[in-house]
């Protein structure tokens, strides 16, 4: 039964397949410092080293996890209910909150009350809409600088920190064996990150301090009490989002919460929803209920729907009921595009392709109909009011984003960028979470210039980019073309990466399209944790070299990204479950392997005695002699 | 009917796939000094603008072209005659070669006498093998240090300008129209090179210098006059390779030389025959004779079955014959691991992964068991002498190459770079080509030190590197995962890559696998063109975004490196072949396309006749009332 089935009957539970826990994981919770503080993250079991290579115990390797409960077993799931509201009461004991007695969106009513939604409405929730106290501010950003440390703030520290310590520390008072594991495992090359400050480890301070700094932010609103609180800032883990959203052309509610389910399953730190086709407020409601992590939108979006797609008839009124009406739904975070100036929009007319932003062209338009600067940016202190009221966090659009490489870094996009710069500052004042979105199409060496202008004309407000595509000449392939553009920008220091998918610029991506690009971008920002020297981040890489050397395959596969793929790809080759304990390699066959050849090496040198390179090479030619003799393979039986 | 087929038929001519131009593409030839030097590129037509955007001309893009004769359909193919010695005449006029009444390699005339192997005996060779004359030396590279330009060095000058200057020439002669085309197409972003020193024409004399110096070879055996000449260097074009070759477990003869002419259709300038099967000699000789593309082997590979897989075995006699026997058949470059020297044999016991590299660990493996230096070591001079006598280039093997993360940029792989540094000198005093491999898995920020250390040790030797995979924790993705790391360091001055598929670590890639694998590799290696500024590279990259952005689909689809792919992934959204000159983009439907309103903005820019981003901004109030009058759709009808 999958999720559309059971959108459509009674009592009915996701997708089987998406709530199966991965291949030998499981989900643990770690407790904070009380006990409604439960993070979660998986646990890798892994195999024991073949005898013949030393039969040692290999730990348990542990991942930072997106899925929520859905790939907890023990968890009950019903996607007309809804997730449990883990963060109500946080929410509620800060006392700065109010219930309202109804919605405050004229549009949000108006559904409401639109009996024939009935069969499309999300049923499950029964909750009031919250809001801040009249002259409260409820953003994360304004506690954190009143100095207080909220559960969320502890959480993503537990989260960020992933047990890591805990983890080599228990490796180590195991003995002699625990100590070679926590060597082994423990080891990282330091990093090069470009001015980035990474603790060695997260504490509950470092993340207030951070987000009070307006480094990182936790997008939480307080109508999406069901996420798991999740940080991005570039001295945090790099994060990444997967866009879903249904189109006038295609796919339903029912498919989209389950690209949503499936995004996190793979990976995705936010989903934004993207949808542009029918009933959008009612897809929302089904997602966020449905979503742990958060959840992004792109308001104007719904606005132009609203107007029938005349962006010229846009207004205030319009856009700011349209904000309410998703904050109060409990949307995490806003694209906002009050960056298109009027200013900017002629120095795209020289462009190769022009403002591909689909905010940024509805905003150009109605900046060129109205000659007048938008109301985004006019009303851009309301729309403040509107965030820290529900705490919204700001993803400031760069609406002027190049669409290929001939516009990369040209004086629109950059123009902008200092505008969203100067609109940082005054949402800053609010006591209002931003983030910076950035591009685009962007060959490689024009990459760190934007990372570098970014940090300076933002102040270090974390950076959102979308890929950024470096060539323009592999359509079917953009998740690649842009996934070394977005591995390059998250070492230099961007904090969270969109998503692109193999059907970018083509078509609408399917479930395995979402997959595959949220795999690559998932590699790409391990890849850039790596590069900037996160602490603990080679610990995976480490445990499946490990087990790669060791011809451990199921291990190998269970601790790669992809489990069922990798598995998949050496069934082709060897299908037989015997050759997963085989001890060669399937690309070479059984006698001619150079992992198993670097075995014989290495437990040649292990049976003389002998740890230290200079002395082994100072013995060789005894033990040369020896190792003829003995017949030169050690492994030969095996 | 497919190679198979054909390999076991009368009159058999390739793949029907195999030879079918791409869309709208035609193969053009380029004529040098002389009549029989005649340079293939690919000429892709493309459609005219769309009369509402203006229904200009667009016109053919020219690309450089790997395929050979296979894409040309009025070239007769026939893999049982192999393609024509295009050189031979090359070869034969500079005098310095002499015809060898028989093969000089002891297993070769054994193999040549074993009636046993007539059925899978290339049918089409009835030349002789050549050799230098006594005292001669037939290396591009001593012609070059001689001061001669071979018809070689002009061919791939011609190839490298792949038509660009004429090209931008031409189109300007043409009036305004084709001024704006000059334009827009040809303008290009300043790269930034690292020291290299990229001409912005690339002369005959150019090519000769830098083969001179050592910066650049041409893999071109004069037993290999088929191959269309290629050069390989960081002033030039960043290459690529793809491996084939069959395994103990897998593939034959007809499926590998389906492999490479499947690669050389999508890109691959090099193929590699990686073969450690049956036949592996009569394997090769089908290959070598229908590739026009040069051939690399790993000839230690082949030896170590002469030997029934024992590397202790191994002799330097037996190597010679391979070596002999393999340039015989015309083998362009070969792998030799000859810097695996005994004192960094331990220094790999304490690695992670210890030595992955099959070639690696078989010398390491006989370091061991006989305790002194390589013969590929002590018997370098000899093995120079062999290169010369055939012109085949030396590609020195990383046999330490790091295989994971941990052990990246270690003391064994740094040592054994130093030492294939010094096999450099001793090469070049002899005349003979070189380049040198590199890794392997090294995360982002460690991979600039290799390049560096690389163009230090080796004096600017060309590099070829493998990816390098830039984290390990994505098996099934390591395309991607190397596609990062191969695109950066071809960014900082790899000369040619060596692809990864999908299936690495994990299985033997199929005919889908060895595609990806090349795409990737292409598109990464374009991206790396970019960077480093080569001149023209951006061209394609502006025809395709000026495709996109005018809704020419087709257009989009075919100047992109796989337009089948591309197709494939349009259709499945908008299936309708009128979707393909629709003025909306898949993605978003009919009445929501940010291109759409951004020509609407640039074209209501244009009617004003204001070509000047500043006059625009200075002249918009007057203009805003008129785009309102007019409806603020100026495309509302299409």
């Amino acid at each position: 039964m999958n999720v559309k089935e059971q959108f459509l009957a009674a009592n009915a539970h996701v997708d089987e397949a998406a709530v199966q826990p991965l291949p030998n994981s499981r989900k643990v919770y770690i407790q904070g410092s009380r006990p409604d503080i439960q993070v979660p993250m998986r646990e890798i079991s892994q195999d024991d080293t073949p005898t013949a290579f030393g039969g040692e115990k290999n730990p348990p390797i542990y991942v930072y996890d997106c899925s929520g409960p859905y790939s907890d077993p023990s968890a009950k799931i019903d996607i007309r209910s809804g997730l449990p509201a883990l963060r109500a009461g946080w929410i509620a004991e800060r006392g700065d909150v109010e219930e309202l007695p109804d919605l405050s969106s004229e549009f949000g009513r108006i559904r409401a009350a639109d009996k024939s939604l009935d069969e499309l409405r999300f049923p499950g929730l029964h909750r009031k809409p919250l809001r801040a106290k009249a002259g409260k501010n409820v953003s994360q950003m304004h506690y954190a600088r009143q100095g207080i440390i909220t559960p969320e703030m502890e959480y993503v520290a537990i989260r960020e920190n992933n047990n890591r310590r805990a983890y080599i520390e228990s490796l180590r008072s195991t003995g002699p064996q625990g100590e070679k594991m926590a060597k082994l495992l423990g080891r990282q090359h330091p990093g090069q990150n470009f001015g980035a400050n990474i603790p060695e480890e997260i504490t509950p301070e470092f993340v207030r301090s951070e987000i009070a700094r307006g480094r990182a932010i936790i997008p939480n609103n307080i109508n999406h009490p069901e996420s798991e609180p999740m940080i991005i800032g570039r001295n945090f883990l790099t994060k990444i989002n997967a866009n879903i959203g249904n189109s006038a052309l295609g796919s339903s509610i029912q498919e989209e919460v389950e690209k949503m389910t499936w995004s996190i399953r793979w990976g995705g730190d936010t989903v934004m929803d993207l949808s542009t086709g029918k009933n959008i407020h009612e897809t929302r409601e089904w997602i966020i209920r449905n979503s742990p992590v958060a959840i992004g939108t792109v308001p104007i979006y719904q606005a132009l729907e609203k107007v029938n797609g005349k962006a010229e008839d846009l207004t205030w009124e319009i856009f700011r009921d349209t904000l309410i009406e998703q904050a109060e739904q409990g949307v995490d975070y806003f694209t906002i595009h009050a960056g298109v100036l009027l200013r900017y929009v002629p120095l795209t007319a020289n462009r190769m392709t022009g403002i591909v932003s689909r905010g940024g062209s509805i905003m150009a338009k109605w900046c060129l109909a109205h000659h007048k600067e938008s109301f985004l940016y006019t009303h851009f202190e309301e729309i403040c009011e509107i965030m820290k009221a529900y705490d919204v966090a700001f993803s400031l659009g760069d609406g002027l984003r190049p669409g290929s490489i001939y516009d990369a870094n040209d004086e629109a996009q950059l123009g902008e960028l200092k505008t969203l710069g100067e609109l940082t500052q005054i949402a800053w004042k609010h006591d209002v979470q931003v983030m910076i979105e950035g591009p685009g199409h962007v060959p490689m060496h024009m990459i760190k210039e934007n990372m570098d202008l970014q940090l300076e004309y933002c102040d270090e407000a974390p950076f959102y980019t979308l890929g950024p595509l470096t060539t323009d000449i592999a359509p079917g392939y953009d998740h690649i073309t842009s996934g070394i553009g977005a591995a390059m920008i998250g070492w230099y220091g961007t904090a969270m990466l969109c998503y692109v998918t193999p059907k970018e610029h083509l078509g609408l991506p399917d479930k395995d399209d979402v997959k595959t690009g949220i795999i690559t971008y998932k590699l790409a920002a391990h890849a850039a944790d790596l590069a900037k020297g996160h602490p603990g981040a080679q610990i995976r890489d480490n445990a499946l070299s490990k087990a790669r050397f060791e011809f451990r395959w199921d291990d190998q596969f269970n601790l790669g990204l992809d489990p069922d793929k990798a598995r998949e790809f050496h069934d082709e080759t060897l299908p037989k479950e015997s050759a997963k304990v085989a001890h060669f390699c399937s690309m070479c066959g059984p006698h001619f392997c150079s992992m198993k050849i670097t075995q014989d090496v290495r437990e040649f040198a292990a049976q003389q005695g002998i740890a230290e390179a200079e002395a082994l090479a100072k013995g060789m030619e005894v033990k040369s002699v020896e190792f003829v003799k003995a017949g030169a393979e050690v492994y030969s039986k095996v």
